[in-house]
């Protein structure tokens, strides 16, 4: 990798990463009752936030190529279906630790990657359409969901 | 600027460009009744998040070496104190245009730069720290910025 190639991958990841560690600071100083409240009026709780942002990071695996999803049973409840749904939610306890875990074993892919690891398509594009967009690759898809998350913080900061 | 590094900016921009493109749908959707109103309660107004958004972005003109701010006024009443501060707030027809002209001269900007502009420090690191941190550069500062509105796009959202 060149400096220049290094920077650009440190800048992405950092990004990622301050977000990443502020949701995980506000969830940390939040109890299971502040968890469980509305982040704002007829709006998602806490604790469908934290599912559905964990379920979206576990969904990154697959996409990214690098195995199945730790938690497959989130996508049910926290991706294809809202809040009130009458679905039952895991707990807060458990919704907590699987937060960490998912982060965890992403960083740990992440801190791998090469330059070309980065570049490199994801899934969920054929190969002749990454010929014609070369941008939708992995590196992309860290820096959409960096913004999803920072969008879902702004909310999740209201339970304070 | 080879065609990896074009793939980078182009990728930090389109991530910028979505949440403004998101921000911009979002204003144009509100009456001035709604803006008014709190995103959550006890929260900040659509107005004032519209206008420190607006500040925030003006003060890149100065950060990025660009020039100066185009709505220096925004400063003291969005950026350097709180929504229920008591200082006089400018009419929401008038925000509206300024956060259409501030980004539309920040992509102007943007959209001339080369990867060495993009690399180039920012004003607010000294020469001597920027040799340490040369992460610490323009592109980094839209990285930054992009997850900052995302944060309090999340919020407005509320408004709807």
């Amino acid at each position: 990798m060149t400096e220049q190639e290094k920077l650009f991958i440190k800048m992405a990841l950092d990004a990622w990463n301050i977000q990443i560690d502020r949701t995980s600071k506000l969830i940390n100083s939040l109890n299971d009752e502040q968890l469980q409240r509305e982040v704002a009026p007829g709006r998602n709780s806490g604790v469908y936030l934290v599912g559905h942002l964990t379920a979206v990071h576990d969904a990154l695996f697959p996409l990214l190529g690098l195995g199945d999803r730790m938690y497959p049973h989130l996508e049910e409840i926290f991706e294809k279906n809202p809040d009130k749904s009458g679905l039952a939610k895991p707990e807060a306890r458990e919704l907590r630790s699987c937060w960490v875990a998912v982060n965890e074993k992403l960083a740990q892919h992440f801190n791998g990657f090469s330059i070309k690891d980065w570049l490199r398509k994801h899934t969920a594009i054929s190969d002749e359409d990454f010929q014609k967009e070369p941008h939708r690759n992995r590196l992309n898809v860290l820096l959409n969901r960096t913004s999803h998350l920072a969008n879902h913080l702004g909310q999740m900061i209201f339970l304070k």
